[in-house]
């Protein structure tokens, strides 16, 4: 056999599936009238070259059919669209339906998943009992359930394929997070950072649910799973034993750093892009040191899990400002040259822009004014310049802090469109005071040490939907909210912008202009994250999930009645009981 | 002081609010802008003078708003209007909302009211925990807990007024029906048949919640509550005694006759309408006789309580073809003559029309062809001509019987046009095969005694709505429906008639044809009853409840799987987890 012979066998034959659903994605990512993975692409844009809805009809867009998903609990997430098939995902017990987009019975129930789980599990999920939603690859649904498990299942007939145990309840490690498919395997992250859970990513081969690879946040560098040539563009980011030795002696163990939020993937550069949450505790006092790989975003090689770099935001958390946020991929034009650029909106309050390949960083601003816990980001060091009175710590009650606990922005991810160019973030405008106190580790129980006192920021209201220049670092509209926006945005090709706010409304504005264009009010709170497809009819669709909960809703989810005041958040969002009730609805809309 | 003047005090000063509320609603409820009673006026019509939409333009209805009760199990009845809010009651626990109707926050909660109800109540409620809506008068909204409690809320402000306790869930009297409001009292009914509970219906007054009056369905003449000259015009229905002797020893006692249906008044008769349900046990050979007065019409003076009249429908009922579907109080011509007619659709499958002043009984024929338990009513003795071969008895399989146990039409309310001159009947096209068995009383048990499988009727459809001439007895026209019709009608002045299926949609139709002219899926099953008002904008809305469950969603709502033949309905209905999925959601409709 000749060398090129080989080859060709090693690529067409010895290896046809890996092929197959690398290419499968890539091409289904690109396809505008399905929806196959939780962020429409693998840059994680939310952006859809779908323009029958524009800035001119949005104002006729109405209801085109429903779906209630029998759960009432938090629905964060979208539903997926693979061909004729609409998969909805609900949040505990995670069940899956798989319905018809045909006519004259859309809607129809083609199969039902419905997992058994142990009801106990839920009491280990921290901020409700959401679930982010699925993945689609090689003809399989994958679903990470809130008891640890991931599965696959056909897609054609909701049958497991193969199942997983990824995380243990038992020491407070559940999943909420949405798999994410890369070539032959499945990605998935690890809730649990409130009870001292140690995060980690892991890959699964996507065709037999045997594991591949897993990376850690803290620890020792082989479980970090270092690259050789880590940190080599920025060693001042930190390089060899900072998972040990940023910690004081095991408290690694039972680090933190969980891995719940969203990813991205740069097929070139063969790079998966995530970021690690909140050190565990909350009280900073108990673990000094940078706490790294906690708050960090991360780059890893897809195939190895080896991380390139690692850019941590927030060293010595002392807030809360999980890095879990989307990492938006985007080709931007910073400095007369046109960057590979990731964009991330991070709890802090920061919007940081780096060169993805090296993890450069190259602008990182306030994207809320009110931010006040760190004056700027020095852009040399990478880390920020903080202001001292707002460090909290063990037996201090600091007042004001900007923002809250749940950032200026938490999970809701953000769009990018590239005809305008900007960014459309759903933010959160809340402050708080905070007082660290000390906590003592118990498997499977809270790990949490502060009491806090959420409530609105400058000006009352508690939340805007802004328009971002990410190359400038500038906030190019802004729209207020009476509450935080907990959704997730979609920008389109029609330059319509939508994004649900916790009272109910999927409001459509104006991508250019963030003018309010249209708003109609579903059955429940938005926390989900609206999508776009086209129908076997041909005509353009976007759908939502409403479903009030998450962390801005778990007083209204969890039925918390009277003061609430020492449970976080709930108090600030007291009010949203005026406007919006429980309830799993989907709602499909479309111009008449 | 002169008599003249003492009449005047009397009616005046001395019992202002007794007049008050007697007139308020005698107003209200022909107020089409409002809805202030479950069938919208005394009559029980359903029928709206509204015709803002009309058959023309019924095409572009379409959400305006929607709204989750939070709350998953079936929901049946309509929500009310009063002024500019709406009320919203929902499944157990009988939560009740009520909604701005104003814009700019359209469905924002100005209160709600969530009763705290021992959780085991639901396992003495036969057929889901579904509640049938509230009623307003004099500034409150009454409601019925599943536990047995008459609650009077102040409309304002959604505190207690009052709170009476009707019945008692420990021997499984519990409450799904909705109050009732005459003059100046609150008419309750019991449910509770299938545990042998011995039904009654309650007045109790509207302002203090004190009992008025009480009268049952069976035992003594003094229980039943009869007039002096009770039955006078139809003595063949029976006169005096026949509560006890058409009964074995005590079985009166147990009898059942519950009185969970739906109520209507004549004022200028002063009689209240309503029927009986089954007697106890299911199984006949156990309570030879003709169970009176179950399954029985009932005509009763609203100040004494007295029965004027009453008629049975089902003598010695060996079916379960409770008699409580509502009574349409319409003026119609029969005969060369206009007649006060009672109209009322029966579990039995037969349509009666009844002088209402005096009982008498004017037209009894089939309303679904399939029926065949009876070949015809006696118009002289009211009595059915029973086909021997379909009366159930203990130890053997009666096979083939038409209607099933949840009959031709269950509490599904039926609509009357006074335009058209027909009404428009949600039916259901189901047979069965029934076998008693020997059963024992125990307080609080299921007293039921029978297994039964039920399965679609010929043609394989489960239901069809249809319209019917009530002067004339027969079907004008008919839809067929996959499932069973389990939402009630709604039929406007501009000559559309709404009704809601199992599968979800809200379908309108032309009133005269029956040409189906616009439909639109909800996010769960409808068993609720269609609605219409006008907005403080001055536009036309529709509104429905939907959330799957009652009787027919029974499987789908207490998440029965795979075999479920031994449960009854459930069987039949196994289908319908291919279309929809539990959720209480409220969809309120408009013009664009």
């Amino acid at each position: 056999m000749t060398r090129a012979r080989w080859i060709v066998c090693l690529f067409v034959l010895c290896l046809p599936w890996v092929a197959h659903a690398n290419q499968e994605l890539l091409g289904l990512q690109t396809d505008d009238r399905q929806w196959v993975m939780p962020a429409k692409d693998y840059s994680a844009t939310r952006f859809s070259a779908l323009k029958q809805i524009d800035t001119d009809n949005v104002k006729q867009l109405r209801p085109a059919w429903t779906f209630s998903t029998g759960t009432l609990r938090g629905h964060e997430g979208a539903p997926l669209v693979v061909g004729d098939t609409m998969y909805v995902h609900t949040s505990f017990p995670n069940n899956v339906f798989a319905l018809d987009l045909n006519t004259p019975d859309v809607g129809r129930i083609k199969w039902r998943y419905l997992p058994k789980q142990d009801p106990s599990v839920q009491a280990v999920a921290c901020c409700d009992n959401v679930n982010r939603g699925l993945s689609y690859a090689d003809g399989k649904i994958f679903l990470n359930q809130l008891d640890g498990h991931v599965v696959a299942l056909d897609a054609t007939t909701g049958r497991e394929a193969w199942k997983a145990k990824n995380a243990d309840p038992k020491v407070g490690a559940t999943m909420t997070g949405a798999p994410f498919v890369m070539k032959d395997k499945v990605l998935v992250g690890v809730s649990g950072g409130e009870f001292g859970v140690r995060g980690h990513v892991t890959a699964y081969n996507l065709k037999t649910g045997q594991q591949v690879w897993r990376a850690y946040s803290m620890g020792p560098d082989v479980d970090l799973r270092l690259a050789a040539d880590f940190n080599a563009a920025n060693p001042q980011y930190g390089l060899k034993n900072q998972g040990i030795e940023t910690w004081q002696g095991d408290q690694w163990k039972t680090g933190g750093g969980t891995t719940w939020g969203w990813y991205a993937f740069d097929p070139d550069l063969n790079l998966v892009y995530y970021g690690s949450g909140n050190p565990s505790t909350w009280n900073p006092s108990q673990r000094p040191g940078d706490n790294k790989w906690s708050m960090t975003i991360f780059a890893r090689d897809v195939d190895t899990g080896n991380a390139k770099w690692a850019y941590q935001m927030t060293p010595w958390d002392a807030w809360d400002y999980d890095g879990v946020n989307e990492m938006i991929l985007a080709d931007l034009p910073i400095g007369g040259h046109t960057v590979k650029a990731l964009v991330h909106f991070d709890r802090n309050g920061f919007g940081y822009t780096l060169d993805r390949t090296t993890g450069t960083l190259l602008v990182a601003e306030k994207f809320d004014p009110a931010v006040n816990w760190a004056s700027r980001i020095d852009l040399q060091t990478g880390r920020p310049v903080e202001v001292p009175a707002m460090r909290t710590r063990a037996g201090v009650n600091s007042q004001g802090i900007c923002p809250a606990a749940l950032g200026s922005k938490d999970e809701q991810p953000a769009a990018y469109s590239p005809r305008t160019g900007l960014f459309y973030v759903p933010t959160n405008h809340v402050c708080m005071d905070y007082e660290p106190f000390e906590v003592r580790y118990t498997a499977g129980q809270p790990y949490v040490g502060a009491t806090l006192r959420m409530f609105p920021g400058p000006g009352g209201n508690m939340g805007a939907f802004i328009a971002w220049d990410a190359a400038k670092g500038k906030i190019v509209w802004s729209n207020k909210e009476q509450f935080s926006v907990w959704s997730g945005a979609l920008v389109t090709a029609g330059d319509v912008v939508f994004y649900g706010t916790l009272e109910g409304y999927l409001k459509a504005a104006d991508a250019r202009t963030g003018e309010e264009l249209w708003k109609f009010k579903t059955p429940s709170g938005i926390i989900g994250n609206p999508m776009t497809y086209v129908g076997p009819d041909g005509k353009q669709y976007v759908a939502v999930l409403s479903g009030v909960g998450g962390w801005a809703g778990i007083g209204l989810a969890a039925g918390l009645e009277g003061d609430t005041e020492g449970l976080g958040a709930v108090g600030a969002y007291k009010k949203l009981a005026e406007y919006t009730n429980l309830g799993g609805v989907l709602t499909v809309f479309s111009l008449p």
